[in-house]
């Protein structure tokens, strides 16, 4: 007997979320116990609604257009379930659903509040025993699910992060006198993505702050006076979520001053006008936004090729009867084997950059995030690349 | 007898200027003629210091990644020389630099300034009857070069620009509701890279605003209610340089609060605060900052070739006895023609976006602004591109 299978995608944008909606596409094609699949609207929004597409609609051409799409083309949500035990009247539909549609295989694209739901969604399944695999395809920017050596979506946004910083680097470096240039990147809990701007080495930041590592306004102004001194410039990278040693935000966007009048711009503008109020450089707040994580001209090949294989491997494992798993990447030798692990354990916990792959001082990366990075850009699409950063002629010679 | 050229850059960034150093670079190889070529260092104030290096110390290969590498390579600088009746040291420190280093050709790489500066030289060396050729080659991201088609640069940030915005759009797009996003886009005066931002058609902004028309802030907000009630979202494209009836900047960097604190960011996020204080949208403003100049990883090839164009044409011109011009682009049945015309002419002009390029309620572009680009961006690198925009799987597929 055929039956049919149901995607759907939730949380913040990645350039590379919809490349595992196509290899979930192409693996689906290729096995006949699948009639067909389903895409959910909105995520679980979707499946609780009954709001799906069969994507037997959709021309082969959109389909294949969707390695090179950001964004989440399915549509979003972000929806948390409630536990079943208090209140399981959403599960209930969800039930009516896949059963209507005769529905044996989920796969939930997303980063740890999907994973919770897949995870409350195969304890349902398992409490009224219904046969339904849940399977987690991983995704996120931030890089912080446990159990996976990375996850699809960082590759992507840390090659633009390094790209720009380099980028930036340069633009600074053709005036007599640079400024003190302070880049915020995304990572509210982990410094995945802000370490990724040391990728632009020897152009990357001369400082670098992650959250986790307490934030010193004293010790940030010195830091940036010792490097304006002597390069007269400085070019600072900053995580949105560093915090002081009480754990409080350093800069919080929706921060009220006296008038209750709401504050503009973020952590990046907020320290350069400390700089410039203290130090009296001349600094310029660079946000990076949303390009960061939905800028898909610059994608990393590395990072479409392996989220197109999440996608393969979570139809090829709930077909072996897998269930309540998320496909994991694991680094054996240097090269990426694709393996599982319970989403029980992954939901709900933050994997934070490791103390050992920040600096001493707390203020860069060390060389155990470059060897730990190394793997993650390594298909470049035309030779002037190296490793995802463009190559540049180097300013000395001129 | 051999003579020497010497090269020069100035202003801010771009992405090809360094390839119309490249043009400089194997155009006067071709020649012999010209015996070397010196660069100078930080521009007009390398050639008044004798801060000068010649090409052949650089190795081919570095030179060669010139046309991949943003910023100004041989420094810049924003310098003006004085009026020579009134004070013309700095005219005599250059004569005898040239002297010392039997210079006969400048090549002067800049916008409006740059032109400002050759104009001068040209007029001293008349003056003093001295024989040395002035050619100007245009370089400008904000497109507000007079007497030339476009000026290298704009269509890579143009480009990018329009990247951007289709990214943004499909960002924005996940959700069930989205947010008004409110892009900020460089150019104090003209609106042209602004009015990039609708070559992301459809996925353009809603709403378009550039300084050559006045800002309203009330229609502005009706502007954006209109929208946001038919869509639930909002994208919005808006110059640094918009201003009131009465010329002032709606938002200036460093305008004070009645603290005296420093206001925080820019023009986007300024308006941002504006929409969600009066129409309680979920609002965000990004302001595109250096990237829109400096972002070389998604230069338009065809910039890139047009830049290297311009250099060769300022050696040839020079080797044919022209001074006192800059290289300009003529378009003729929509192919892009080279040519010349005096600085005099040049120096010191805006064009601005002509009206007839705005539509009737100057909140967007005309169909006039897409005949005019249709040429600028149209040699794409691999044929998932469509006109240099990175073409996505359409939404209303999936």
């Amino acid at each position: 007997m055929k039956y049919n299978a149901v995607y759907g995608q939730s949380g913040g944008p990645t350039s590379v979320i919809n490349s595992s909606l196509y290899g979930v596409i192409e693996e689906v094609k290729k096995h006949e116990e699948i009639e067909t699949l389903f895409l959910m609207h909105n995520g679980i929004k979707g499946l609780i609604n009954d709001d799906l597409k069969d994507y037997r609609e959709i021309p082969q051409n959109e389909i294949d257009l969707l390695t090179q799409t950001p964004s989440a083309i399915c549509g979003s949500v972000r929806h948390k379930l409630a536990s079943f035990e208090e209140n399981d009247e959403e599960y209930q539909k969800i039930v009516n659903v896949l059963k209507e549609h005769n529905i044996k295989y989920i796969y939930l694209n997303g980063g740890n509040d999907s994973m919770d739901t897949g995870k409350k969604l195969f304890n349902y399944f398992k409490k009224i025993n219904f046969d339904c695999k849940v399977i987690g395809i991983p995704k996120t920017i931030d890089n912080d699910l446990i159990l996976t050596d990375h996850t699809p979506g960082y590759p992507s946004s840390a090659k633009f992060i390094a790209n720009v910083i380099k980028s930036i680097s340069y633009d600074n470096d053709c005036y007599i006198k640079g400024r003190v240039n302070i880049v915020e990147i995304m990572g509210r809990d982990a410094g995945w993505l802000t370490a990724s701007s040391a990728l632009a080495y020897p152009y990357g930041p001369d400082l670098i702050y992650v959250p986790e590592i307490y934030f010193d306004a004293n010790k940030f102004l010195e830091d940036v006076k010792t490097i304006y001194e002597k390069k007269h410039r400085c070019l600072v990278a900053v995580s949105e979520g560093i915090r002081t040693k009480d754990n409080k935000f350093i800069f919080t966007q929706k921060a009220k001053d006296v008038f209750s009048h709401q504050q503009l711009g973020g952590v990046g503008v907020y320290l350069a006008s400390l700089v410039e109020e203290k130090l009296h450089y001349s600094t310029r707040g660079i946000e990076l936004s949303l390009l960061q994580r939905c800028y898909a001209q610059t994608a990393s090949k590395n990072d479409i090729d392996e989220a197109i294989e999440c996608g393969r491997k979570a139809v090829q494992y709930s077909l072996n009867g897998l269930t309540g798993i998320m496909v994991t990447m694991e680094r054996k030798d240097n090269k990426i084997e694709y393996n599982y692990n319970s989403l029980e354990k992954i939901a709900n916990s933050i994997k934070f950059l490791p103390r050992n792959m920040i600096n001493e001082k707390g203020n860069n990366v060390s060389p155990l995030f470059f060897e730990y990075a190394s793997i993650l850009l390594n298909k470049d699409n035309d030779d002037k690349y190296e490793n995802g950063i463009l190559k540049f002629s180097k300013k000395n010679y001129f």
